[in-house]
């Protein structure tokens, strides 16, 4: 698997292109993206479950799933959610002027859009810029994975080449995602493109599965998005199908790997993150509950801070197991470690060494992992540290 | 009704006392507080839901109601909290050398704790020091209500004198806390003290009302701590008892007022708090909603970093209403308020006089109101900005 972000060039799967321009919405960085398929795709997504969902969610949640997709549309500054009727019609407007260009009907372009809440989106501008868009497409997928940034402070690719039974497919993974990262069925933008054969049905599943372990599983601060939204598009351009289960698992396990690289790249470029936290709970009677606590813990401010200040303070994972409701039996049997080290046992504080572990904390990715000795469900969640970055982006992010 | 913060001398009830001295956990600040009462006390609580709540939480919890209670000792420093069978032992110590020192039964004297999780008790220091801890109290809150603060910048006092038709009775109420604030059926120490007759039912009733409106809403960072702890004692010293339905609706109203006033304090008083947030749920048809819905906009990191820059950005208020599932049909006639100025209404943004509101949004203390215009309910939550300051200080707290 080739990590993409930085100064990697990301290959698209057959047939696949992608591009990005500035269309003035800021003032350099490229704010509007194409991804477009040579033959039609199965496309899926699953998207946010905000109740506010932005007008671009509604609209494709009315159009998936879908075989005969041609191309997603993306803006990025605004994020044309709470903008009423106005919002509707600009987001049309867009989707028309795409299809225009690309010589394809206007229900099969996808669209997505991420940035501030209740602004007006900068429709003219937008559509002006669409044909010198669909002139900057190319095989990779960096100009594209740069257009949809928001805070973020790098692109997000990942490809992987996955041998079938007939043949090799490649696999591009595209996302953002830095703020209001909180995801409850899907994460701020994800791009998942395919040329294997799919049904929409075998696409949906994939998709689904693997947001569950991955998307699902990232915070950076517990904030649900109004726009949060992964696709799924296969192409059929390497004219290889799943020819039995054991492909499907093979497929589907390296959805998994993409999505997991994909999700930890958003958490680790969480806005003002300058580390990684990842906590594993092992062996729980309960799934849903192991999930939960996982992501509890990422979200919680006070575990944030101590890890941004390299802190081993784990009484306060303890209070906030305490906080999820943990049977008083369960945290009696409860292993807790940090970076390895195990801090707390059976009810009782362990102190071994105290200066392997400050020195462990400096690391750039935290690891906490919480073993309740009581059953055989595992689940593993990521977020960031909070820092003073959080506060001084979040306190001006309004143009 | 006279805050007692500062310069203030906050006067206690007839018969009771308070004290505080340093035992030498921390450097120089008092960290270990008494308050006494001259009669035996009617004595209720409320406590966190933390099922990792504190060793003198439980203490508190098995003891409680009771009629006979001469004392509340507390300790600042460490929570005893997650400490296994040594807590309880160093529990036990420090109530059985507190009834040595007042010459009453050990099942007499309540206890609280604050400070960090995890931590072994300094009990020897601590009980050494109880005799010079007994000979320091006085007829005023203040030492008291020094010893029990931890990261808290300001101590938090009030008194309310009322009269009932029996004669003036005398409410003091006292608390702490700054940091892991969230609570859940009360919050990190409350002390209510009161100079009226009660039996143990009315106490309980009057002190479980009032926290449901006040401690109950608030939060700092949405953590609820193992520690959570409000007192009630009532020792009948003014010899005033409660008359009729009318008096105990005064009383219960006074202490309603008593405890909002803390309540806000603690908000306030948040650790690296600037500003104090409050939000008004109004005319909504579900009441629980409306309380959920105001503490998750005090909880949420976006929202308290933009008061935090004086940001009247709303479209984050707009999308956590979404998180909180707040159905489309009532977000459509939902109106919004920033500092009084109408920002959204009917699903579209209004933009009136943007210069005056960035303005408003300077001044210490923001209200977001909220009204539904679909039933009667209504709800207040209290909170605070989320400041660089807080990372600063829960990357350290800890000692």
């Amino acid at each position: 698997m080739t990590p993409g972000p930085g100064i990697f060039r990301t290959e698209l799967p057959e047939g696949f292109h992608a591009g990005g321009v500035n269309a003035g919405v800021r003032r350099y960085r490229p704010d509007i993206g194409l991804i477009t398929s040579t033959s039609p795709c199965v496309a899926v997504g699953v998207f946010t479950q905000n109740t506010c969902a932005a007008t671009p969610v509604q609209y494709c949640q009315n159009l998936l799933p879908a075989n005969n997709i041609k191309a997603i549309f993306t803006n990025s500054g605004q994020a044309n959610a709470a903008t009423g009727e106005q919002g509707v019609i600009d987001n049309q407007t867009m989707v028309d002027a795409v299809a225009t260009a690309l010589d394809c009907q206007s229900e099969q372009v996808l669209i997505a859009s991420t940035g501030v809440i209740g602004e007006p989106v900068a429709v003219d501008k937008i559509t002006q810029s669409i044909p010198k868009l669909v002139g900057s497409v190319s095989t990779i997928a960096e100009k594209f994975a740069t257009a949809i940034l928001t805070t973020d402070l790098v692109p997000k690719t990942v490809m992987k080449k996955l041998p079938l039974k007939g043949g090799v497919v490649t696999i591009t993974g595209i996302c953002k995602g830095s703020g209001m990262i909180h995801p409850n069925m899907a994460t701020m933008l994800g791009y998942i493109l395919m040329d294997v054969q799919l049904t929409t049905s075998q696409a949906q599943k994939i998709l689904s599965t693997s947001n569950e372990k991955s998307f699902n599983m990232i915070s950076v601060d517990g904030e649900t998005s109004t726009n949060d939204s992964a696709f799924l598009l296969a192409n059929g351009a390497s004219h290889v199908s799943i020819a039995d289960e054991e492909d499907f698992a093979l497929l589907q396990s390296a959805v998994d790997d993409v999505m997991v690289v994909l999700a930890k790249s958003i958490a680790r470029d969480g806005e003002g993150a300058t580390k990684l936290l990842e906590v594993n709970i092992k062996n729980s009677a309960d799934l849903s509950l192991a999930k939960q606590v996982a992501r509890s813990i990422t979200v919680s401010p006070l575990i944030k801070s101590a890890v941004n200040g390299a802190s081993p303070n784990w009484g306060r994972v303890i209070s906030r197991l305490g906080q999820e409701a943990v049977e008083e039996s369960i945290l009696n049997s409860t292993l807790l470690y940090f970076q390895g080290c195990l801090v707390y046992a059976h009810g009782k504080p362990i102190f071994e060494d105290s200066d392997k572990l400050e020195k462990l904390m400096k690391q750039d990715t935290i690891t906490i992992t919480i073993d309740f000795q009581s059953g055989d469900a595992s689940a593993t969640a990521w977020g960031c540290d909070l820092s003073e970055k959080y506060v001084e982006i979040n306190g001006d992010y309004l143009s």
